[in-house]
């Protein structure tokens, strides 16, 4: 008992003794059905029923408290009311219990924040770990243990599912029975008040009975952790990840509604992809790529091939190829030489390969056979429609056979068959059997999508910043924000902003704060004509909404129009400014106008953002987003996602542009963002980019400070 | 026999009498299996297998040839190799048939164009119609005849299908017998050597015995006719779509690759959108949309409520309601006010309707009675996701019962329900008594977004485009055109294509030509400074690459610099150009750049496009397109549909823009193309549209002359 570090997790998937606090000799009790599943399921380990009538539940004695035990005890699973888990966990920690799963619900699901916080840091305290509470329970293969409360039986395999929702979790269950998904492990995370997906992925990733990971997700806690430790799962083993609100209405449902410039579901949806999750549209999709995934072989390379008995069919293949991203095989030679003799004249050894209307059992059987046997060919999708003249009869064993030769080959193999009840019910028995196949054409290849996907992702080179790139002078960039702290405001000015640039090594047009006028014409002939000037005050965020920006100054005369304009339209419209002088910089050359951004995620802790400039960004939501730690291929991916990035690279006969500065510039505002905790927001707008080789410019920076420090004093 | 107007479509579907021309003995033959199929459907019309070799086959006497029967035949079934066929339709004319089926293949569809081409117009010309060749037959529930060489039974019902490839009709037909779809025809068009889908819907779009029409195309040949027909039939029942070739690589697949700025699939896909034609993307989700469409009543509006009694699941179905563009209802005080005494404390009666994992069957008959009661409530999702707590086994009664409740009433309601083994037979046994439930939420929701799409188009009032919109002087734009063909170009020159807007109604800026410097000299003054100057010759189609261009020019000494410079460079680069002169034009104020295209599409005829201008187009590929006929409301629509719209709204302060105008403009192009057959292509580029009633500005304009008329001489 007491107070020491934190509990090895495997004791929470192979817990070598468990205590049911709350077992009930109610058969419609969870209470009961808990230790029923427990016992159901063949569990390795010893078993403690613990209710203070005492008796005998299932042939199993029952204590009437922990403290009645001599056991040390891996796993308390508690299923009392909401009002006395606090003093079982009291219990537990007397008793050195390791893990606590608090099964009952009532706490900050409906409100009740307050109980559960509590519960958690006492149990923590005690060096324990809590799961929940407001969950279903638990299930790991590895110890056949069934801690669970669901009425179906669940079949060990080698699929993981972790569920924020108890409930869909339940369901979940009765789901993959009827896939026949094996599962290595099921966890319910509930309300999460400590024990979180990262403290499961960190166990499962390494786990070798778990090969695929699948994660229902509402909403995510502790953003920063999550993606380190996804990034890291992924390089291991696929990770699925289903969460709803996609939609912004269905954001809102959610309850999940952050982020302005886009719903923050794109923001979620950027950063799975940057961590190399599989996000999946719906749970079918999601089931459907788990059972794939499970039971085919790692492709070795990209080419597919389609193979189909019908020209419409295959070129519906064909769309759903583009679609999920399945990147078809395309040298004709040796396509034509592969298969020339198995496809009749009127058919297609382009891909797809038409093996026509005519085809039998035994011309897909050779045609298959010789893609097996190509090097070039590095998966296939075989599509059958349903014909007069094939041997139908043989259908199911010809696709049998060949799903588990090139299964022992090692060589990806879907198929897809459309038709009547035979061609049905081979869909019916042969998925009993883990083949893959489909009724949907688009179901089959979505599956190599998710393949292909976690592929490009896994054979991807690990990446480290260079800690050139991230050079930064973060002590002048303290030193600057704490000063305007210190003056109890809750952005930069100008000045401010551009020293921040400045220290972070990012180009800036030259620029001067004149205090007066004459300073100002001074500047201006040292800078060179022409110019533009910008009211320089602590009140005013929005320059130009106040008249205080003006553009393109040629010579003296304009310079002096101008300054005079600034200084009175600023004071005209907010009088009680207190005004530092006006801004005198170069007139920037015009480039290709980019916004790039940073700033703090509640989810996700520091991302960054990158779209092209005006337009783009508000009426076109072209933007990408990215989290941390954030690497130059990531930076740059986030550029070649962007629906515009091919102005990047020139059209219409322009240059292309300096790409790389603007990857150099998403990183260095990274950096800003990451080290300098004081600052919530940075956006350059815009962020004038040259062309290949000539650099950017930062022309307008806005930066924020952290809530928490706004408003420290009040000049 | 002989020449004569066409025979009645009618006799088609309902043919009083059937002749099978190659009938034969042989089990394995298609000419012995058609004639299977008409036996066991048990046609009520007569019989007449064809045969030299005589006998009897299936109980029926075989006549050696048509000239031995004294019956008139209104349908002959021809299923003898290629090479006799022509022969055969000699046959058919002789004894006066009125339709042939050409069941066999070997024509165009590899290659043989000719032969077909000649059987056709040989069977036009004696007043026959002829359907395929190379097809697997026709399908009428009207007078039970399967006239197909299918193997499975054709279930009679309410949906057509009409296909263009044979091979997936048989497969379709299996499918339809799994999905428990009845049909009411079932008409493989083939090659389409004569019938077309157009024929054909002309004829179902009327039949009593057809609520929803399928069309299954490869490609689209009289695309204009296809496209007023459609538009007809579509006001009357559902048209589901299944075109394969959405992507680039399926197009290339599909070898059906037109379009220059948009991949032609695009075109398609606006233009199947215009005439209120449902797409599905998947055959499965197509014969979703047939299945539910054919069991669902229309809907009385658009207010959409989910009831779940899991909130993930709920979100997932707003996400999916966003997704296929299904309204959700959105008064919370009456929805709070209806669903509140069953929905417990810590569910929702925000949409979605959450009545929580403890909901029981009684709960949802209670929910759903309350929907079905509510008059805002225009339709209901229900969700349901497996819980231990719900009463499983009256799930399959609750459902159906509710079902046969809505639909008595008229109000659209789907399921969706996800769990284990019970809910799945759940699914298996609803489906099969045409219960609309589905596995998957998206699945679902998906219905409901075409059922949406359709009522919408439905509901839309008729409209006609009005005279004066289309009001353009076509005798003057012959005029110019005939000129240009006569002096054997392809391009208008610059002041033919502005008088050819001038004619059209279409406003221009300011412009004049000028032979020499001084008559540029006196246009400037007219027009007034600033102008632009452009080269005019036919020689010269880019004018910008050869230096032809002076733009923003102030003064008599800019314009004298820039008109010498402009026939120095254009010398310079092109010495053998024969030159016209210089435009002088005004120098237009900036607003929002547009293109707005109009051109003669190989498959749909006279087309029209719009997108924002430059970078948009290209790029972004933010463009629609229309065909004729074309209404306003339509042409209204190809701007709202551009990603882009919101800047014509005007955003970031700025003023909304002439949209009128644009919409005018449109119109305007297309009766030019439609009314002008020697034009080719029409692009205004830019068409610089001003704020809301300062109209727009052709800015510049190119016309091709269509290629037949190109280069007839050659001076």
């Amino acid at each position: 008992m007491g107070k020491g570090s934190d509990p090895k997790i495997e004791y929470l998937f192979k817990p070598r003794s468990i205590a049911v606090i709350g077992a009930s000799h109610d058969e419609n009790k969870i209470g009961y059905q808990i230790l029923r599943n427990i016992r159901a399921g063949g569990y390795s380990g010893k078993v403690y029923p613990i209710n203070p009538r005492g008796g005998e539940i299932l042939g199993l004695p029952v204590y009437s408290s922990l403290a009645e035990l001599d056991e040390e005890i891996d796993v308390a699973c508690i299923v009392i009311p909401a009002k006395l888990v606090f003093d079982a966990v009291k219990d537990c920690a007397q008793h050195g219990v390791k893990f606590i799963l608090i099964i009952t619900s009532g706490f900050s699901e409906v409100g009740n924040i307050e109980d559960e916080k509590k519960i958690a840091s006492y149990a923590r305290e005690h060096g324990m770990r809590v799961l929940g509470p407001n969950i279903f329970g638990i299930y790991s293969a590895a110890t056949s243990l069934d801690a669970t409360f669901g009425s179906g039986k669940i079949m060990p395999g080698s699929v993981a599912i972790i569920t924020q929702s108890g409930a869909l979790g339940a369901a979940m269950i009765g789901k993959t029975a009827v896939e026949n998904i094996g599962l290595s492990t099921m966890v319910s995370v509930g309300n999460k008040s400590d024990i979180d997906e990262s403290d499961l992925l960190e166990y499962l990733m390494d786990d070798q009975g778990t090969k695929i990971i699948l994660l229902y997700i509402e909403g995510v806690k502790k953003g920063e952790r999550l993606v380190k430790t996804l990034k890291e799962a992924t390089k291991r083993k696929p990770i699925i990840m289903i969460k709803a609100g996609r939609s912004k209405r269905g954001a809102m449902a959610a309850a999940s509604h952050t982020g302005s410039l886009a719903g923050a579901d794109e923001i979620f949806d950027d950063i799975m992809r940057q961590c190399g999750v599989l996000r999946a549209e719906s749970l079918q999709e999601a089931f459907d790529w788990c059972k794939f995934l499970a039971n085919t072989p790692p492709p070795s390379g990209e080419n597919t091939v389609i193979i189909t008995n019908g020209g419409g069919i295959g070129v519906m293949a064909t769309d759903a190829c583009e679609k999920y991203g399945v990147k078809l095989y395309d040298d004709i030679h040796t396509l034509r030489e592969i298969f020339s003799w198995v496809t009749p004249g009127f058919g297609s050894t382009k891909n797809p390969i038409d093996l026509t209307g005519q085809a039998t059992s035994g011309d897909y059987d050779s045609a298959l056979d010789e893609a097996l046997k190509s090097d070039g060919i590095k998966a296939v999708i075989a599509l059958y429609c349903e014909t007069a003249l094939f041997d139908a009869e043989n259908l199911p064993t010809m696709i049998e056979r060949n799903y588990l030769k090139y299964k022992s080959e090692g060589k990806p193999l879907v198929f897809s068959v459309f038709g009547g009840d035979a061609t049905e019910n081979c869909i019916t028995s042969l998925r009993k059997h883990n083949v893959p196949i489909f009724a949907d054409i688009y179901a089959a290849v979505s599956c190599f999508g998710a393949m292909y996907s976690y592929y490009r992702n896994s054979g991807a080179r690990p990446e480290r910043i260079r800690d050139v790139d991230v050079d930064i002078d973060i002590d002048a960039i303290d030193h600057i924000v704490s000063q305007a702290i210190a003056e109890g405001r809750y952005f930069l000015l100008a000045p401010e902003a551009q020293n921040v640039m400045r220290a972070a090594g990012i180009a800036i047009p030259e620029s001067y704060l004149a205090r007066n006028l004459d300073e100002a014409l001074r500047r201006a002939v040292e800078i060179g004509y022409p110019v533009v000037m910008k009211i320089v005050s602590r009140d005013i965020l929005h320059k130009s909404d106040v008249g205080g920006v003006a553009l393109d100054l040629e010579n003296r005369e304009e310079v002096i129009d101008a300054y005079q304009a600034i200084i009175r339209n600023s004071k005209a419209r907010q009088p009680d400014a207190h005004i530092e002088g006006v801004e005198v910089s170069k007139m920037v050359e015009s480039g290709m106008e980019t916004i790039i951004g940073a700033r703090r995620d509640r989810a996700f802790g520091p991302i960054v953002m990158f779209g092209l400039g005006g337009i783009y960004v508000e009426v076109m939501k072209d933007v990408s987003f990215r989290a941390f730690p954030l690497t130059r291929v990531e930076a740059m991916r986030m550029l070649k996602e962007t629906r515009s990035y091919p102005l990047l690279l020139g059209t219409r006969g322009e240059e292309r542009k300096d790409i790389d500065s603007v990857v150099k510039t998403i990183i260095k505002l990274g950096a800003v963002i990451q080290r300098c905790k004081d600052i919530s927001d940075i956006e350059i707008n815009p962020l004038v980019v040259y062309d290949h080789g000539k650099g950017v410019e930062a022309v307008d920076v806005r930066i924020l400070i952290s809530e928490s420090k706004r408003g420290k004093t009040d000049e």
